[in-house]
């Protein structure tokens, strides 16, 4: 009987040209980049499974994505042969055999964002594809203020797009920082999960309470009020990273 | 008799799509596109004059070009006018009115150069475009130690591109950095002026360096060989950007 073994791959992308993560009808995902280049590269048909879908326009230094194979290659090799296939806009960093039951959502995990935000009088061409450019004096104290509200365990109903369907809506934010890099603003998020669009609906928060048409403190109505319309605008997608994902095994 | 200005423009761009700042027969460059927007805005031929012609897929933060027109639009607000018939990829930074005889290569300036370099074991799709990647051990004390022997005034010819048409090769380096930011390498390097393809020639010098393949000390003789083929070879022109200029009028 042949042998099949389970990849673990972590994927790396940049989201300027693809729909998202998950496989469409029309248009290119990663998804369905990766499927094609594994197909073709290991001879049978693969489907990889992903830990993050993320959306269209959002990049990725650290999404993971699984898939099983009775190819012989061996786990580390796959991510140089991959590569070899792959566009230029998607790379492996690293690839290994896990065991075969292991499901990257299945397990206990804590992942990290990042949200980059350029402010300036005008847009800087060299960092329009990975930031969020905007024209307004941000008070960053009240930012920080502000994000420490949200830090540890909430019902996100607020900052979750409405029609996302989820058995719960509580979510345990680790840490939720706000540094400047010269002229870039980093949020930088880390938690067990996050609900749909809910980093980018606190990033579009945290900009409105920088830009003093929110109270710092107002975070706790509006994770009170438990509806998508206490909350600020979702930030657009360019500015956000899925940074990496640790696993709990 | 109508009045013609002299307007000063500081301007950025994404180097990727384009052939170079220098108007080429075939292929678009960042003067064609600034030239062919500034004609139709002001309704008259327009011709600017670059302080950098930086290569083909170098970027940049804060070129610096001219030109002259009668047209009425105050001199500060033609960054806005102009930003919105231009491509995303070029952005004015900055326009204001100047002196009638100002030239940016007729007066003492510092220019501000940037070389990034991403280490890692397999390249890093959001950092392709504006970095150069390598997957190499880089000793980056030695980087620095041989980065201090070309600071100061010298006979830079060996650093020069051969081909390349100027009366001198005597340029002076104010400051050459090497300095680490995470996985990323950022060599910074301000001085008069810099002979064609100078800085990419000294960053492909100093990536030997650190490579172990040349001492630091040889930085001497490579300087006094005054050859070309003394030195080591050119970087990729993508993880160059042009920081800014700075005028002493």
């Amino acid at each position: 009987m042949e042998q099949r073994k389970r990849i673990r791959l972590v994927v790396a992308y940049d989201g300027t040209n693809y729909h998202g993560w998950q496989i469409q009808k029309n248009g290119m995902t990663i998804e369905s980049e990766l499927n094609r280049c594994l197909t073709e590269l290991l001879g049978e048909p693969i489907e990889v499974i992903g830990a993050s879908r993320t959306d269209a326009g959002v990049h990725a230094m650290g999404n993971v994505a699984v898939f099983d194979t009775s190819h012989q290659m061996p786990g580390k090799k796959i991510a140089y042969a991959l590569n070899q296939r792959l566009p230029e806009d998607i790379r492996i960093q690293k690839s290994e055999e896990v065991p075969a039951d292991w499901h990257p959502r299945h397990v206990k995990s804590r992942k990290t964002y990042e949200y980059r935000i350029y402010r300036g009088e005008f847009p800087m061409p060299v960092k329009r594809l990975y930031s969020h450019f905007i024209y307004a004096d941000l008070d960053v104290g009240k930012m920080q203020e502000a994000a420490a509200y949200l830090e540890g365990e909430h019902d996100f109903r607020s900052f979750c797009q409405t029609g996302a369907q989820v058995e719960s809506t509580v979510r345990t934010i680790h840490s939720l920082q706000v540094e400047e890099q010269g002229a870039d603003l980093v949020v930088r998020v880390c938690g067990d999960g996050f609900l749909y669009n809910m980093v980018r609906i606190i990033v579009g928060t945290l900009l409105e309470a920088g830009q003093g048409r929110r109270l710092p403190e107002s975070m706790t109505d509006i994770l009170e009020a438990r509806e998508r319309s206490a909350a600020g605008p979702t930030a657009p997608a360019n500015g956000l990273m899925l940074m990496r994902y640790e696993f709990f095994e």
